[in-house]
């Protein structure tokens, strides 16, 4: 089952026998005080820097997220989606657990975007499900409902089940609806990766959808975390999910990706890797190559002051 | 379903469930002219380093290889055998394509090791399996057969069905039987990663067996293999391969293997991953401290020939 979203000149495919799509994590002021304030003052500079990087690290799709307290949400995710699709060329993940800044992010996104998020809870799935289907948009089903996160695997299965069932009565099909599972941190929940793993291979098998996640919380409050990250990401890839938020520009997860679509037979004749790993050579000989211009700097620099003080003892 | 192996102070459990079991791949002249060289001379001082290394890195078990084209194989991997039991106590894997090497090696292990190797070959299963169920050995079964090596995963299977049938009408119980898949280089076979994950999944699900596999051959002939090798490893974990033949001495496989046990649910409160990355930092801080004294040294140095330029500037 492929979800289809789209800007109005680049279309992305997700889906399983196709390379991972990655989902640009970056513009969310969650945890980023200067981002945060920044937004909310109207300075959007740093939203449109972070949209050209990721974009240009390999970013298909880019999550956009305004939730400052206090602010005004909606008005500040729609201005945001504006400004990062003034600058990129990519579509758009509406980033909200606000309704109404799902609903003002929907008004002015161009293309097909992916809304994120709704969830199991009634209340969310009726009011979020009408719009997505009214603006013909894919969205994200976050397996938690009224009663919580379970750590069930068949409780969770249950719930994007239920959201995927509602969808379809809202008319919108089912490979619109792409699955969060939900990584909670393994530091905390014991077991937390393989739960997701599990799920989503039973989300595919048993109810067809593709899965997403927000691949960096499975590392938090522990150390190593981008080693962490990289094994989750390949594991994830391993058990079927075509797609994660996350960012881009940390090179473990960037190898990471690359490496898991190689493996899984993905890369056609291994290009993307090949590619990859020779501008990463050319950086580090650039990188060397800076290096020694320093030192050869530093070195006549030296000899300078020598010849310096050498000609001041002549004279002197 | 679990395999135990033995040395005869350790035993070592392999199956679902578990820590992943690192079956360290050193000790093998193939493609190492020195150790080869050294070996054929009757010198096996690397082979017991290498045996002390790799159980220092986390070795569960060592694989001990003899394969020198035209020394004496048999006399050569007992004696290996010998000095690595001589230095170490984890079980071995008895590694040879050579019938009468591994009855040489199984005459002098102590223990219960695990023998590598039989394939589907009638001629291979007939003189091989008889010699494990006589030493209550363990086995590693190939899932190749005079065919050769299909592309086919159903072929393979069926490879891995026979061996496993075969072994038990010796009286060699199916837990003894390990299948390895065999992990082709992804760089000349396409989605040979992937073979190998749903292969792993199939032979664990249908035949109820464990599996193991060379975890390096992967990214032969590519560039990046640490990484490539990294992300195989946590992918091959995440299918449900329960140890590998690899090498613990490469902090990128090391690392994945620890993340992925954690992420696998079988690194009770992280203590395994958590040590390690305590281990690496105070590494790291090592490191520093030992380049900010050599820099302090240097800078001394330079000051202590300023002094005595200007020393003997005065005097002049």
């Amino acid at each position: 089952m492929e979800t289809v979203i789209s800007s109005p000149t680049k279309t992305v495919v997700i889906g399983p026998n196709r390379p991972f799509v990655i989902i640009g994590e970056r513009i969310n002021p969650t945890g980023r005080k200067k981002l945060a304030a920044e937004m909310a003052a109207g300075d959007f500079r740093r939203v449109r820097d972070d949209a050209i990087a990721q974009v240009a690290a390999g970013a298909h799709v880019l999550d956009v997220n305004a939730g400052i307290p206090l602010a005004d949400e909606p008005a500040l995710l729609a201005e945001a989606i504006r400004v990062v699709q003034s600058v990129t060329d990519v579509p758009i993940c509406i980033d909200s657990s606000v309704v109404a800044a799902l609903k003002a992010g929907l008004a002015v996104v161009k293309g097909k975007p992916l809304v994120n998020s709704v969830t199991g809870e009634e209340e969310r799935l009726e009011s979020v499900l009408p719009m997505v289907a009214e603006h013909k948009a894919a969205v994200i089903g976050i397996s938690n409902d009224e009663t919580g996160i379970s750590y069930d695997i068949h409780e969770r299965f249950k719930v994007a089940k239920k959201i995927v069932e509602r969808a379809e009565r809202y008319g919108i099909p089912r490979e619109d609806v792409i699955i969060d599972p939900l990584a909670m941190p393994a530091g905390a929940v014991h077991g937390a990766g393989k739960l997701v793993f599990d799920l989503v291979r039973m989300i595919r098998e048993e109810l067809g959808c593709n899965t997403v996640c927000g691949a960096s919380n499975i590392s938090f409050g522990l150390p190593g975390r981008p080693i962490l990250n990289a094994a989750f990401i390949s594991m994830v890839i391993a058990a079927g999910m075509p797609c994660a938020i996350t960012n881009p520009l940390e090179p473990e997860i960037k190898n990471a990706i690359l490496a898991a679509n190689l493996l899984m037979g993905n890369d056609s004749n291994c290009m993307a890797w090949i590619a990859a790993q020779r501008e990463a050579e050319s950086q580090r000989a650039g990188d060397n190559a800076a290096r020694a211009t320093a030192a050869e700097a530093a070195r006549a620099e030296r000899e300078a002051r020598r010849a310096a003080r050498r000609a001041a003892q002549t004279q002197g």
